[in-house]
């Protein structure tokens, strides 16, 4: 007897008949003899409008309070959850975050997972219940309730794998699995069956937005196999784990890109010890994630200084880049919220010389301009106009093949 | 620096606006000197629209589910009530029923208040923030959610009233207060500026909805005074509290009427012990409340016996009646779901002769044909045709002078 861990997003859970939906899908988990445990996402749009409410109310809502508010979404999902299944002659329970023994730092909105107490869990499966978790939510040290930030209940699915011991963690949402690169985009992109952990967080980061960033780590560190799959069909999906053999190495997995991208470029910054702390420590407390640094050789010891942020990121940003940048002696800061990023990925990428330059050619033969390149072991990114971004990934799908069977 | 607890219901926090209104009284009260607690109930038909959900999910949703999902919707209106406190420069805290220390017993959908452990709240209020709770809802033994049923949220308040030692339990509704009758029928009814427990409890019972008994029971039983005022006005309100003097005695305080009756009779029904208890046990299981009971005086041996439920319980009573009577050899079952009740409440009633007979005697004035009679030590209630209820209300209210200033 398995014990698998099953996650539903929010569009399996939008309505009744969805969940119903989902519920027979758990059911025949449960049927084939496994122990299940399920964590669900809020229904359809109810965080969204729970943050439209807050809203109303206070243009500054409480961190606190806005936890509490928002955890109630996976709360409402998981009892009707737990329903369906009652309907269909299963016991379930549903556990919120706190019963299932999530226990978070207090870093309301985006809190980390200390540890996962998992007594309350395995005395349910042991009853023969089907445990029914409500994502994205935990609990403090001081029993205050805390959300784990967007994507969270993937990270709770795979604490809770990791934790049990489950045989594999199944993310099951609204896309088939993960695609040598966006299937909107490139038609002809297929599906990869395996992937591993580590390429799988260069597409997540680089635009793949099916699973969330920490969900991956945490299955990486603790080495849980993750299923992405449609809730849907009965398609296979993807697996995300460690490489399995030598041959998958060495090879372009798929192409991300991210279409929102701006570059802000601070010119005439002194080069000396501590400016690029000054600089990007404010950013970091203010939660803004950096994506590409590129620092020019310096001339003079003056130097200019490069990198992007999310499009809706870059007004709150320039807003602390421009007095630290004066303050520092920049001469300038220049911005460009046109721009986009696309990305090759793969393991052993770097070790094998021949990808980069087969990007840039092909990205050069389509005319399309690389302003800025970053590299990493298994992604090489180019940051290029947003109004290309279509034939940069055509370009590359082409260049490496992907639309082959593998 | 008093401490008061306050309850607001779910119309006077209906939408963003209505709970901005509440957070301004509840600031003022705190401005005022006072510690503050708060007790909310769900967002206008938040409860209603959770019920519809689940029944859409599975024609019986299991009792536990039902009460957590139930519980969202409370949670939901203590964290913006929070909100809404702090854009106002206040500083307050949301606890749902667990967290406030609400330990119920595990009868789901109607739990009963065990005890409730003020810790986390004294702890916060010492720390200077408005508490504010999420009400109808507590916590089982197991830690698992409860509710206590319709209109706990005033028996939230009431308890924690008493628990903390508050000097007065507002409850803020959309009525201004208590009045000698239902103000929609007798245009003419007068608030009431104080009236005892007992009273008000008959008065309840038998129609005036406004606070539920169960809240006015534990005021009584822990002598809390309870205010029941409007929160859309600063009208001053009712108090429920022990008499204050022996003039308020002997003195009818108001009329109360109920339009929904059914009533049930059993027709030959053999006069020996056990009979009752046969029949009314199976009701008492199934939480169907009997209000009126009557049995005439038994000719050989033979009686018949009539009693009084909600009509929208009429048919579940039927089925479980039926077979019962049979079987203690009833000849037959006969109902009337036309029925109306209508009540003169108040203390010292039955010592003071001329009460009843002056009821009898004004609804005979207006033609008005009483079917059974009950009586109580403080409440005097006949059971009347439907259509004849707000002519009776009337008739009372102005043959006990109720108009009148007093």
């Amino acid at each position: 007897m398995a014990l698998i861990v099953q996650k539903y997003g929010g569009s399996s859970v939008a309505d009744a008949e969805k969940i119903k939906n989902v519920a027979r899908r758990v059911a025949k988990a449960k049927d084939e003899g496994n122990q299940v445990v399920v964590v669900v996402s809020a229904m359809g749009h109810t965080t969204d409008n729970l943050i439209r409410l807050a809203y109303q109310i206070s243009e500054q809502p409480g961190d606190r309070e806005f936890d509490i508010l928002l955890s109630t979404g996976e709360v409402v999902s998981s009892t009707l959850l737990a329903m369906a299944l009652g309907n269909l002659g299963h016991k379930a329970v549903s556990l919120t975050g706190a019963q299932a023994g999530i226990h978070t730092d207090s870093s309301y909105s985006q809190a980390r997972i200390l540890r996962v107490d998992t007594k309350r869990v395995v005395s349910e499966l042991k009853r023969g219940n089907i445990v029914i978790v409500a994502g994205f939510q935990g609990v403090s040290g001081k029993r205050d309730i805390t959300t784990l930030g967007r994507g969270g209940s993937d990270t709770t699915a795979v604490a809770l794998a990791a934790s049990l011991g489950a045989e594999i963690c199944q993310i099951y949402t609204d896309v088939e699995g993960i695609y040598t690169a966006d299937p909107h985009l490139i038609p002809e992109a297929k599906k990869l069956q395996e992937i591993g952990y580590e390429e799988m967080l260069e597409l997540a980061t680089y635009g793949a937005k099916v699973i969330h960033n920490r969900a991956v780590e945490l299955g990486w560190l603790y080495n849980v196999p993750i299923l992405v799959a449609s809730s849907f069909s009965d398609s296979p999906g993807t697996i995300i784990r460690k490489e399995a053999s030598m041959e998958v190495r060495n090879k372009v997995s798929g192409i991300a890109h991210d279409a929102s991208v701006a570059k802000i470029t601070i010119i005439g910054v002194p080069d000396h010890p501590g400016v690029a702390a000054a600089i990007f420590e404010p950013l970091a407390r203010a939660n803004i994630s950096i994506d590409t640094i590129v620092q020019n050789i310096s001339i003079n010891n003056i130097t200019d200084l490069t990198f992007t942020v999310a499009r809706s990121d870059l007004l709150k940003a320039m807003s602390m880049v421009e007095p630290v940048a004066k303050s520092v002696g920049g001469r300038e800061c220049v911005t460009d919220s046109t721009l986009a990023k696309v990305s090759i990925v793969g393991t052993g990428m770097l070790n094998t010389p021949g990808y980069a330059a087969r990007m840039f050619r092909a990205l050069y033969q389509h005319g399309i301009n690389i302003q800025l390149i970053a590299t990493s072991e298994i992604r090489i990114t180019c940051i290029i106009s947003e109004d290309r971004v279509k034939d940069a990934v055509r370009a590359l799908h082409q260049a490496f093949e992907l639309e082959k069977e593998t």
